[in-house]
């Protein structure tokens, strides 16, 4: 499971304070916090700073990578804010995320064109959100075979089939999963990669919910997930549906949590 | 989601000793425990008694009949037994289970035939336990088939993949998932029901194990489960993915789980 850690976002106030005063130690801390609860990706969103936003993504980048050995996620539709970042940024970031929605198609395509980075295609597009499997389908093929004509390998595709609240539409859980089951049988070797906590807005216990939703959506294929690993139930959830949907070689992953406990 | 009440089985040893001396009120206090927290039948095995089983059987069916208005489901393997509990049950009771293991298949064939009783339709054949979806399928079919030749409604036909322990082959999770989704598809209108627990035998914090994996299990078309009904936690994950696979119109059942909590 490809897990990216969400926590460094400035629409989060405390996050939006610690940018505001530059405090180096604060994004330092939740960086660490990430990587040591297992982020393969920090994200990182500066997006609610609007002008300032590249100087401050690129802060932010320079900021994560000065504590951490990890790549970041580079969370904006802005193409200035992703430029800034990348001219800092070590290793192999994510950019998060492209979509069909064709300003922000047009703005990313040409900085994802022929690199190596890894991209989320965004099930999105300027005809709204999608409801049905079939939309998502629709949607993430076009970019799929888009991002492969400009030589991006499937591998480095993570399509995120954008999860709705099931409180609104008690579809809205199924279509999503049968899309990721869908988008990972007939693109073979491209990833899915989604946020959960949409699923249970308006609904009690949302936690359970999340977890419980991670993984049915493991069931149908998922492999990636941009979450809090420091939340211990989410963590522990997908470590447990990654050793029964048989991706955990021996066990070792899921006993090593409980080793020494 | 239809639950069968597990814990009336003489192979625990509370249950055993209550079995011993016939004390009705430990026997009604499980039942109307597990009526109460939403079991549809009540499971009813007194297979380690051998020669006293017919008359343990039918003891039990009257007993847990004369508290809960529920039907039982009738966990034996014998005939004899299976028919003294038909003798005294009330209403439409549920045969756990019919198998393709030739003696087993044989003995209860005539006793399921042309009757309006539910069946569990183990997928075991006297070649052993299957491993691959395959096998599985291929176990589902016959019976099935057989059944429906004894007219057999395929909407009273609970087909049991067979859950194996994770610990032993890394693939069984994925394999008894995959099979689920398969006979659910193949065979419309047709059931599936499992006990949860040998999942996760052998690894540390099996609950989690367990219930995670019946999420998983529901969002591959699971629709009947073999548990404890009184297991909070498990229940809540059932109830959770119940409205996330979009069965539990209005979320109105698991919204009801914490009215006023």
């Amino acid at each position: 499971m490809h897990i990216v850690g969400e926590l460094i976002n400035a629409s989060r106030q405390a996050v939006n304070d610690a940018i505001k005063v530059r405090d180096v130690g604060f994004i330092k801390d939740m960086a660490k916090k990430q990587a040591d609860a297992g982020a393969n990706h920090i994200d990182v969103n500066a997006g609610v700073f609007l002008d300032e936003e590249p100087a401050i993504l690129s802060w932010l980048v320079q900021t994560v990578q000065g504590v951490v050995d990890l790549p970041c996620s580079l969370d904006s539709p802005s193409p200035k804010a992703i430029e800034a970042a990348l001219a800092v940024h070590q290793g192999r970031p994510m950019i998060n995320s492209i979509s069909l929605e064709e300003d922000r198609y047009q703005a990313l395509l040409p900085i994802i064109d022929s690199s190596d980075m890894k991209v989320i295609a965004l099930c999105m597009s300027d005809e709204g959100m999608p409801s049905t499997t079939d939309e998502r389908l629709n949607i993430a093929e076009k970019l799929i075979n888009s991002l492969q004509q400009k030589n991006v390998p499937l591998d480095n595709i993570y399509v995120d089939p954008l999860v709705q609240p099931v409180c609104t539409n008690n579809d809205f859980g199924v279509e999503f999963l049968n899309a990721v089951e869908q988008i990972m049988t007939k693109f073979k070797g491209v990833h899915t990669m989604c946020g959960m906590s949409n699923i249970s807005y308006g609904l009690p216990n949302r936690k359970l919910l999340n977890k419980t939703f991670i993984a049915m959506a493991v069931a149908k294929g998922l492999d990636g997930a941009i979450v809090n690993p420091a939340d211990e139930g989410m963590m522990s959830a997908i470590y447990a549906a990654e050793v029964l949907a048989g991706r955990d070689e021996f066990c070792m992953n899921y006993t090593n949590l409980y080793r020494g406990k």
